[in-house]
């Protein structure tokens, strides 16, 4: 449940959730209208679900508080919605919190989800994608995200004014590829808020285009979370 | 060792600690009269022990740090007093610190233990206790602990501006309990520093009253060491 | 490699490295010329090794950064120098970090390491010894360090304005010793930032003097990597 709020609080601090009874469903987009996220977490995600259908508003950074009371994961945690008092009870163990729900109406509107034609898609493993991100951001602010379509390769690089960082992937140390060609200039410190949810030994796949947004997609909780993120380019400066 | 300076160490920086030849005494209460410990240490608890009696007074603060220069737990830890330099020697392994003591005169005095009659308690686990303290930190500056009577329930509970905290535990939760009428408000601020002494998978036995001190005793050195806290309940503002 | 880079680094931000088809060397003095650095890597340190002959300058902080990004010490690092670009490609998995050198005639000359006639010799194990430098660091400024050639024993001894440490360590205690005559005073500042490399379980030769430099010496890699650190007594004030 921390990997769910964790993912969504990447991109903002308060959400509204869509409850129906397959699951709950967060699209998100921040102040900037640089990253948005949309994450659909289905029944199975939870031991028990049960709700009525409805739209409520979270604040993210104290509901992540209070679910890290929970000493362990194996501490479950249990959640009671009150629709007529707007409040959310949430149990650990014995302790129960009662968190005051914010007005749905008062959270920014869901943005819609884009209908992008990206050309090209790969799905690398999370540590190396996180590598690349963590030692491009010792050197600049921004990293280019490339599918070279006749190399057949994925490249992130990043320029700084000394030194440079590379990531080269070819087929053989790539998930899977639709290969096409992309090329796209992205800001570190978006990509290193959206890379902290995503969890080790987890595949990511990256949906890229010619200066259009990436979509990064990964799953949580063995697949009962998909969680979507796209990401804005940054006009090439030079 | 170092639990037993921890625990007089959420109550004072300097104290008093009385030597004979069973054991060692810790009695303290804070400059605001608000909390108070009272420590007994078996001879059990050490390896060997042999002492003449008396006082010394102890900056409780240097000590810890002292002890933890032991690398782990089985580092033995020897303390040696010299009596005409009032120097504490505290030999790690090889290394032998010279400890400067204090003028027991010139440490607070030490309280008189009141003698009170509590109609009620109940004994709970430690990690509840903890993970209550620490959810209503979250939304408020105090915490009433309850019990009622003729619900046979403990019940600790924190009211914020939007947000409360309630922990409820009946018979069936409780280690132990002698049912009584108990309702107090206790400062989250000194129930923080108390907590943290108590070791985990502890049983904390709790004596409550109505607007009265609360007494909290715990063992530790699987029971070469006794404590109890006592704490001064505030005035209800409302 | 890391232990590599931090051992040159408790003494210098930027130094030469000598390279030549035994291994590489290091050699380095701080700002203040009270600590000196040895460190000899031989080629078996590495997987693989092959090198033309030559100088470069690295700026250790970036290096260690960059080393840093592998997560575990599994990760294989690969170090490769192009000469006429002045660039140090380091590649962790398939993260290539390319780091620009400084002109090793931009970097403060090397040392001549001084040949010092030390009488005394004692080898002890690293956990006495740090755990003495860091409870005489709560006391007093400066340690001294000294061989009583008579009694056979080593005696490191800090004295603070109201608390001492003593560390002696008798023949028995010492895997190895030259008997000799030695006392000197040495800063516990520089000593704090030498002991950082020391890896556990080993042993720290120490060469000692009347009121002369102290030489440690110390392996990394299994033997590996030789190190010596030199470092310049202090006066005594008294």
């Amino acid at each position: 449940m921390q990997e769910v709020i964790d993912t969504a609080h990447a991109v903002v601090d308060e959400c509204r959730v869509h409850l129906d009874t397959d699951g709950l469903v967060i699209r998100a987009v921040d102040p900037a209208n640089v990253a948005m996220v949309n994450e659909q977490v289905s029944a199975d995600a939870f031991e028990a679900y049960d709700t009525d259908c409805g739209e409520i508003g979270i604040n993210l950074e104290r509901l992540d508080e209070v679910v890290g009371i929970a000493d362990n994961d194996d501490d479950l945690v249990q959640f009671d919605l009150d629709p007529k008092t707007r409040k959310l009870d949430v149990q650990v163990n014995a302790v129960e919190y009662t968190l005051a729900l914010i007005d749905p109406a008062a959270i920014r509107a869901e943005p819609d989800i884009p209908d992008l034609d990206l050309p090209a898609a790969v799905s690398v493993d999370e540590a190396e994608f996180k590598r690349a991100i963590r030692a491009a951001d010792m050197v600049a602010d921004h990293i280019t995200l490339q599918v070279d379509e006749r190399e057949e390769c994925f490249i992130a690089n990043a320029e700084g004014d000394t030194d440079d960082v590379d990531l080269e992937l070819t087929g053989d140390d790539l998930e899977d590829a639709d290969w096409g060609s992309a090329y796209s200039l992205f800001s570190l410190d978006y990509l290193k808020d959206l890379r902290k949810p995503i969890p080790t030994d987890t595949v990511v796949r990256m949906r890229l285009g010619e200066e259009f947004p990436a979509k990064l997609t990964f799953e949580l909780a063995d697949g009962a979370v998909d969680v979507e993120f796209m990401l804005a380019p940054r006009i090439q400066s030079d």
